[in-house]
């Protein structure tokens, strides 16, 4: 069932070992915490998706994520799902903001965001370039998120520099009529040895 | 016994409502998850406190700081402490970064140095201009963070126009010889208005 141009593969999975079973949990499928935005988009970018993907599209993070991935609650912190358009470049997140990630009174931590900037961006640079590490991220914060409320984070590739990938992502409400937040980074590609070696 | 000239007025408690006592809880204060680096960084500082703070100088973030301090497992996520200096218009956080802040493998993840970045900066610049939101944050990554390690960031004024506070930020290890992150950030002056008009 390929639909209207297959721009996107598939929603990258985050599976991670789930202890009360021994198949891993994949978090981004929907639960009952999520609201009728998150689910209107999932569906929407979802039903764009290719049915068959190959292996290679469907990616374990099973370490990298955990840090957004740590609190058990459903819809207490981040709730979220990539989609990679490889036509374009892309890449959208429609991310669902919980109650834990207050910062503001009844507002979106400016942390959490630059959580999910830095993990969405992240995610996309390595889908281009292979691994990286974040070297520079740039946010400007222009209008508070509402806490419990579902946006939607648009990234793409600025250009290619040898080990350096230059991406932008807007953070906007799930009509793209509002700007919340926009940022830049960089991101350079490395080898376990660039980690080993500090 | 104020002591070696007073630069600290002490640290300033996080305290939040906790479940299971009518007390609300200070969490920078040590506990059996804090490594050697943390303690020592803790009396060193704690040492060049006052003690006789006048309550000014104790600040409540009941609401500001939920997101560093949503998980009960001591050790497993953010552990710090900030320390104010009035005098030189310095801030100083001792961060011990917990197994759940987990980025590239055995390393801490860049979202959560921003988060830690925005609480401690946006605590200094609240504290030098009252209530602030976050408009911009600039973060550079020079070397990264091993998880579970101890590190220190150093917050200083730059200068304020108007509603604008700006301070710069290191984070480095905890002899302050090995620079891991630098970051800037611009933050705006506001009201309650603000929040609530969006």
């Amino acid at each position: 069932m390929t639909q209207r141009g297959s721009s996107f593969p598939g929603p990258l999975s985050t599976v991670l070992p789930w202890p009360f079973s021994f198949q891993p949990r994949d978090f981004s499928l929907p639960n009952s915490s999520w609201g009728s935005d998150m689910r209107r988009l999932y569906e929407h970018y979802n039903s764009q998706c290719e049915v068959e993907t190959d292996d290679g599209e469907k990616k374990s993070f099973s370490r990298r994520l955990v840090f957004t991935r740590n609190i058990r609650e459903q819809g207490a912190a981040f709730e979220y799902v990539v989609f990679v358009n490889k036509q374009e470049q892309k890449c959208v997140c429609v991310f669902q903001a919980g109650h834990l990630l207050e910062g503001p009174p009844g507002h979106v931590h400016g942390g959490a965001i630059s959580t999910m900037i830095d993990t969405v961006m992240g995610t996309h640079a390595t889908y281009l370039s292979g691994p990286v590490m974040t070297a520079n991220l740039n946010i400007n914060y222009r209008s508070p998120i509402p806490l419990g409320s579902t946006v939607l984070l648009t990234c793409s590739l600025d250009k290619k520099e040898g080990r350096k990938t230059f991406v932008s992502c807007q953070v906007t409400n799930t009509y793209s009529s509002k700007l919340h937040t926009e940022a830049t980074g960089l991101f350079l590609s490395i080898t376990m040895g660039h980690l080993l070696g500090g």
